[in-house]
């Protein structure tokens, strides 16, 4: 059966349709959204990314991003899932061998498997032991979205015998030695579980570990930390575009005028057209950039390893330049739509203030100010970025 | 016994390091912090504002304030409940017969009456009766604060027969007819209880209404209104300097330097600095235009009924000048203050973003569009604000 | 002879690369610019936008464009005349017969004429007088841009007999009666000639006049509106993108380091890689939205009379979108600009003030706030602007 | 004679109406305007910070700024001379013995010198050869501000036997070997006559040089660099305050309503309004920082030597405070005036940009970026300034 270029979109807003009825309150619960994770699941769209031959939609970044960035207008926990998801797919397939994750894609794709992270590289708590045969990962390990309620993980921990140098493998996330505490209580992103796990002793082997190419190896394994930045700047755009789209119709439906005001109605008013004016220009300025930069990373994929590092380098500006302009713009608009909504939008059911909180949790993955400072280094210096797990 | 100036202050201080162990928490929770409520009652500063002879700390605003600052770094939500409760106090003063309020006073100084507020004059639903030698009040009212838990209510009605006009009364939160909903689940000032009245053929007596001189009657009636306008100014104040001190906390203690800063420690870090640099200014510009305010309407409260119009309209200049600073500045602070802590501080248990959610929602109460507007008739007419409710 | 579809650009980079020499000196001096716009006339490029058939370039809008930013990145008011005469192009082609712009569209291709403008809407002090077989038209205008050094004038009159219809007409510059004031001294934009005329009974004949379909009259000539929009959101981009490019040149080779810096060059000042991140964001966010405007402006034109009113509409959003984001990040890059550079750059010979006050003059050629107003309308209200001569 | 507190500022406000008239026109100029600064050597000024036991004014550092504010408003140029003439009388006042400032302040006062600065403590080009019995200044020094025109300089120098010490003297203008070059041609400030000055071989005695207790030797002599700072706010402050009255004046008499307000004139447009407001709002901020630094400073002037690093400390934070919101808020405003005024207050006539020039030149005397980053090391680590010449 032929899918057609526009299912993947219309499985995701019916989706999102679905989340919205419950997003308020899950908001206020936190915890693992279980029921709209096993819908994701039935939806098939973990397979988005993966390509065809392998059992997927066969869907371009592009494709996967635009339902990353549905979700995030109602339901950012669950985009950032969903797209952390498809960044751990990603992960397997440019630091691993086709004989490691053509299986684990096919697998994916068949049994609907969700892929959690437990990466965090900053985070060096977890280190490796070397048993010749194989090894074992020992240690805490923070920020793992979307560990809980999956099948398989995306670990790292410390060699040290290696010089400190970084594992990564792919393990099941119900190996033994694995426990994932629900302690992720945040004031957003509150349903992302991005607490954290614990490695006793877990035994790795060697087809687990992502070694050929390896992490950060080649320009085109070094898209991976673009993906994930470039799929914070779709997470951010979609919040502000449901804190926006929210705002809207609050605005037309129950906002009231201010007893001051010169018009008759609230979508007359000139002081809250003048916001809305501002918010759409802010949009559409983050828009066309987060959609400059996808097109190129979907370019840049398209070179496979033959992405020379200057190319990897420009597409590493686009995609900094994209996420510094969606959080800075996405946060103004969050915080400033309560002024056209007015002081009832503030009730807890409305949920208007969890965009805010979302954002402002997720905006600080890594700061803006060394994001700024990378860009000024292009800007000013013609230097390209150092890969990193952050650039 | 002789209080000694420096007393009301420093209960303030003992209160508030006390809910501070409790507000995340309670924060929370929402309800009405009865226990937190108890213990101002047996402070005594619910009597600061009464003068001596009867009763009360004889404080003058600025320490009226001062303390209402002082919750308000830690719990905006007493701060607010509090604060309205000298504004109820200082409504029947301004409005009522001294053989009115000076009983009033009396009681509430020896009995620790917490008064409450059902006066919204933009919510036209509470209609009243007249039955000659008495009146009756039925109908809705929104934005209750403090009312829940209180002994004394002011609140008000429109009078149909009389064009419109609207009454205002003092009468016990306990009398027959009247029903607090406990209604406020809002996202910000989660404890100020700012739900709805019911009042059902509630009985008010000619000694209960505040006729002489009556609402906005006279320059000096007419204080009101900037009371509120000024203790709302001290309550975002207070909020960012709340964000400002955890967030100054947090970065001494809790912080971890960004892999890529030039510094071994996040207080040397240039952006960080910058950023705290950048807080300081705004803070320190809105506090001289809150105090200068403070000791501006200190100055016409003292005037009494000699104060002119031209004096009233300067100083309302003065307070909604401090009243814009406070709510930009004091947003721009409170989100901000997330660039210097990083991510680790967005956990529920730290609390920060309750400063953001408290002053967003309060900043609410009017438009800060249309306070610059009257600020603008001001500056380039040279036009002193009309006298209303908000102004 | 096939012309290459670089030339153009080309063409313009060596002339903006001649006025560069002289640009801080002419900014001084005001005044017509006669040798550059004689050079200009000798490049050809006069006939850049005019279809191939009658002897011009057949440019695109796009190159049209690149071409005005090229010259706006050293000398705006060169860009600006140069863009208007284009614009003056485009009304005859919008408002009149081809019996009437085909033979312009040959004599300007052939004999390199310059048109300015004199059309000003909202000055209505020129008049009609109907004289039966001709008309005369008699007045003051103000706002004339590169009328001074032209062959060709857009003027504009009120016809009092029929209800203050605004004529317009295109009429040789040398017309009997009519007086070029050189009265333009203004802080910006100061070789652009934008001064007084003043028509004396000129004899206009009912062949001048752009009556067919008229002013503003189908959607199609309703593009002129917008194509002078986005001439201004290119000036604004090619200004801020001049300051950034001079004050990167300036950083680089001049600045020194301020002696608390933690660095030993300026080009590493963790402050100034901020700024210089922070400008590279703004500019690019500008640029995705002036690219995406000009292709839809593309588009539209290609569609001819076929366009429809909608269409004309959202190519109205898209384009005053746009210009918005020009105008106000622009003017925020060419303030800042100098906490890069260091007092030294404030030297006269240097000349980076003339962008600020460029930009800044251009930008007030309508207000910011009604732009943002119209922006409001359409993404709060779903509105399309409705078509007048800015908007 | 008694002098009355009023009489300086009334002076001065006599003196700054003459300025006004011609303001426009000498800033295009550029150049020394010796006719005003010979009016102000009439009005007695220059010695308004002269104790009046040395036949001064006594005026105090309030009084002194007020007028250097007083002539910002409508010449920043002469108010930046004035104020460093009385700062380099506090200079010798600080760093020399009472032997040698009283004869210099009783001449000062008795024939209206004026002092000009050619301390520039960055510029090392100017070294010092030892003689002995006497001493020789020999090099380059550049932003001599208020050198041409003065009777009396302090220079400086850099003795590279004592280390690199630097020695600072005041020295008659026109002694041999000191040549002050014509070379201020800058985009702001344009009469400040900031140029570079040449010494050859110049004298220097022992009695002319500032060593006890030398430069920034004690908490007291490092008042200087404070009163320079706070200078710097008023000039600033004053700048914004011109820009704010004039922008007012100009849209309440010449400024035409946009086609598109919903009111009838400008001044009741309520976007004008809005940004009026703002205008008010920050004004206001930073006039209240200012005021309170300058009392500050006049309350650590008084306690002369007995002054304290800590209190030294507090006040170079309080004074560093007002200098970043002067700066900040009035360069907003001196961009954002022009969205008040409309298209036609660009005439060069107007001279409404001269504000943002002056205000832009002068703020690069030392960088925002490092002041906020020291004010930033007093916030969050609680450590003062340690005392340099820019802090």
């Amino acid at each position: 059966m032929h899918i057609a270029p526009s299912t993947p979109l219309q499985t995701a807003r019916a989706l999102a349709s679905e989340f919205a009825r419950t997003v308020v309150e899950r908001d206020r619960q936190g915890g693992t959204p279980k029921a709209e994770r096993d819908a994701i699941r039935r939806s098939g769209l973990l397979a988005l990314s993966i390509p065809r031959e392998f059992g997927g939609l066969g869907g371009s970044w592009a494709q996967t991003f635009e339902v990353v960035r549905e979700f995030a207008r109602v339901d950012s926990s669950l985009a950032h899932v969903f797209g952390f998801h498809h960044l751990m797919l990603a992960t397997v397939r440019l630091f691993a061998t086709p004989a490691q994750w053509q299986p684990w894609f096919e697998l994916t794709a068949r049994k609907h498997w969700f892929w959690g992270n437990a990466l965090n590289p900053l985070d060096t708590r977890t280190v490796v032991k070397d048993h010749g045969s194989y090894r074992e990962f020992s240690g805490k390990k923070s920020f793992c979205s979307g560990a809980s309620d999956s099948q398989m993980l995306i670990a790292s921990a410390v060699d040290e015998a290696a010089g400190g140098k970084l594992l990564i493998a792919a393990i099941p996330s119900g190996r033994s030695g694995i426990t994932l505490h629900n302690d992720w209580h945040n004031m957003g992103q509150r349903q992302t579980d991005s607490g954290s796990a614990t490695f006793e002793r877990v035994r790795v082997e060697e087809s687990d570990l992502l070694l050929d190419p390896g992490p950060l190896s080649t320009p085109f394994a070094c898209l991976r930390p673009l993906i994930a930045q470039l799929h914070f700047a779709h997470v951010f755009l979609g919040i502000a575009e449901g804190a926006f789209e929210e705002a809207r119709h609050y605005a037309l439906t129950e906002s009231r005028r201010w007893f001051k005001s010169p018009v008759e109605q609230v979508h007359e008013d000139p002081y809250v057209l003048n916001h809305f004016g501002d918010f759409w220009v802010r949009l559409q300025g983050a828009r066309g950039l987060v959609q400059q930069a996808t097109a190129a990373l979907d370019d840049a994929w398209s070179k496979g390893p033959a992405l020379t590092a200057e190319q990897r380098g420009r597409l590493a500006v686009t995609i900094a330049t994209a996420k510094v302009a969606a959080s800075r713009d996405g946060l103004e608009i969050c915080s400033k739509v309560f002024e056209v909504t007015g002081a009832r939008a503030t009730q807890a059911s409305v949920g208007l203030d969890r965009h805010w909180r979302n954002l402002r949790t997720q905006s600080l993955h890594d700061p803006l100010d060394y994001k700024l400072h990378e860009l000024g280094e292009w800007a000013l210096n013609g230097q390209l970025p150092t890969p990193t797990f952050y650039s």
